[in-house]
């Protein structure tokens, strides 16, 4: 389930290319000052170098939490320099999360590359993500021109920490959800508010806070980000079952062949009835699901509207999030790229 | 290699009974405000319940970098009770790392019970780890009547995520040494003294901190946590091959039996002539290793002297974690404590 960084953007919205050299050189600064072996990689898994160290074409993911860290700090009218620190630790988290999900998931690809520790085994993996959580707490000590006072940098270090707890939940949860069929979509959503949502507020939350804003705004661009996080895991989710093949390069109904538990299923097995339950349940118990089983599962999801509903769900979130930006005064053209973003998140393919 | 905790101590130094119950409050203070569910696997991981969450007979390590910590503190004049948090964070980075390392070696066993990965899965242990190192982060917070002033709780911090760092560069290169014979004991003694030492080191270091110490203060103690973690790691290495049986459980020469390239080894190959050390590694090559294989290397170990060898880099060590507190002022009757605790560390059995 969920944070598949599916395709690298081909041209998104502006707020995902416009901090991207920024972030890209704190990225580099907050990685630079540690003379580890096991840097080159990290720089791998950030898509900075092939896999013996040579530069290579970067294969980055989107660098949403980030680009949203420093969007919150501009948007409330900060310098986004402000910003850069916490932007990169959130960046570093985000991926230091990805490297051991790879390692507990089995993944052996991520963005058309092996994954860290299809590369260089679980256990070296294991130790190149805590260095980069590390790294990711100390990221907010290389500022440029705009040393983060403390008592700031005492609550940002706060903030993240609490996000990640909470991330770290969500991921509990979700794999305790495994196999279950009984778990409700209210639950499940609980589940993705903390694994996706937890990080993305806190993203916004830091840019804000970064920025200098004042209460009002930091809880906006807090809640902003709780809703968008919502967005794009339920998006992921769509996507997950009715994503074009040619953009995601997965089949149509993927995540069923997978027999995975995401939004759609937990949802069409609250609303079915018992003679489809008890079919999906067939099906799920099966050794290997098969194209037809695919169909007929798609099928009762189709009769019972789940595909509507999850896209209603995208859609309401992504509305939330807009509101809750209202009233809080942004800068001028602030409030389009995020419009921008939101549609891009809730039709987006990859 | 390294940092197994043999067999619960029954009667050990003083310095390891003195503070027990005072860290285990301020371990039980560190876990309480977080309601994860992952949290009655760590307090199973601390020795604190069953497998079923249910309160079990205390099962715990030797806790030696707390004790250490308070010690250090406490020997200099200070507050034991300051040094608290940061005792408590060093005894949770220690744990977080342990669990992380059964996952990584495949261990199924600590302590005489299942290591967490064996009974909750990787993944949750993975998670399991992760939070216990956030809650390590966390630890400095939660403190009783002496709170940290903000400098200083920036200062531990970075003196703990420094020796992290370092910590996990350690495990990196053991690592990166499995498998290799051609690795010379100078590297070998540099491993130890990151994957072991350096958590050892800021032990007593923060310690010192915390109770106010001067800048002479802070670096002696870090000194002799230093020479006294070089120690502690050589004399496991010595147990690993020369432990009694029936007390560590393990038949005599067991790391020669399980291929460990421990410190013993790397010395030997390094001393061996062209024959021995290719009949060292035709032994190492073998799929099995049997027990006249095991007596063979234990011959050659005997032969050039190994053993003494390593028993007297213990020794050493010991001396010079003793001469580090020379001339800073103890409290009356610390030297006598850290004394009994280094002649401990070098006569263990486990």
């Amino acid at each position: 389930m969920g944070n598949v960084e599916r395709q690298p953007p081909s041209a998104g919205p502006a707020i995902l290319g416009k901090y991207r050299d920024e972030v890209e050189a704190a990225l580099v600064r907050a990685l630079s000052p540690e003379n580890s072996q096991l840097l080159d990689i990290m720089r791998f898994h950030l898509g900075w170098v092939d896999e013996d160290g040579h530069t290579a074409p970067s294969s980055q993911g989107k660098g949403m939490r980030s680009s949203l860290c420093m969007f919150a700090c501009e948007a409330i009218g900060g310098c986004p320099e402000q910003a850069l620190p916490v932007a990169a630790a959130v960046e570093l988290i985000h991926n230091f999360s990805l490297i051991h999900d790879d390692i507990q998931d089995g993944d052996t690809e991520r963005r058309h590359r092996p994954t860290v520790w299809a590369r260089w085994g679980k256990p070296q993996a294991l130790h190149a993500g805590n260095v980069m959580r590390v790294l990711a707490d100390l990221a907010p000590q290389h500022h440029l021109n705009h040393p983060i006072a403390p008592e700031t940098g005492a609550r940002c270090s706060l903030v993240l920490t609490s996000a990640y707890l909470e991330m770290i939940e969500g991921q509990y949860l979700d794999l305790d959800f495994e196999g279950r069929t009984d778990v409700k979509t209210s639950d499940y959503l609980d589940m993705i508010s903390r694994k996706t949502g937890a990080l993305i507020r806190c993203a916004m939350e830091l840019g804000a806070i970064a920025g200098n804003g004042d209460a009002r705004a930091v809880t906006a661009m807090a809640r902003c980000g709780q809703s968008l996080g919502y967005a794009f895991q339920v998006r992921d989710d769509y996507l997950g079952i009715w994503g074009y093949e040619e953009v995601t390069g997965k089949a149509i109904g993927n995540d069923i062949r997978m027999k995975k538990s995401s939004l759609p299923l937990v949802h069409v097995m609250e609303r079915a009835g018992t003679e489809e339950r008890e079919r999906i349940q067939s099906i799920y118990a099966k050794e290997r699901v098969e194209d037809e089983d695919v169909a007929a599962v798609m099928a009762i999801l189709g009769e019972l509207g789940t595909q509507e509903y999850v896209q209603r769900l995208a859609q309401e979130h992504a509305t939330r999030a807009r509101q809750a930006l209202e009233g809080i005064g942004l800068v001028p053209g602030a409030q389009e790229e995020l419009d921008e973003l939101l549609s891009f998140l809730i039709a987006r393919q990859y």
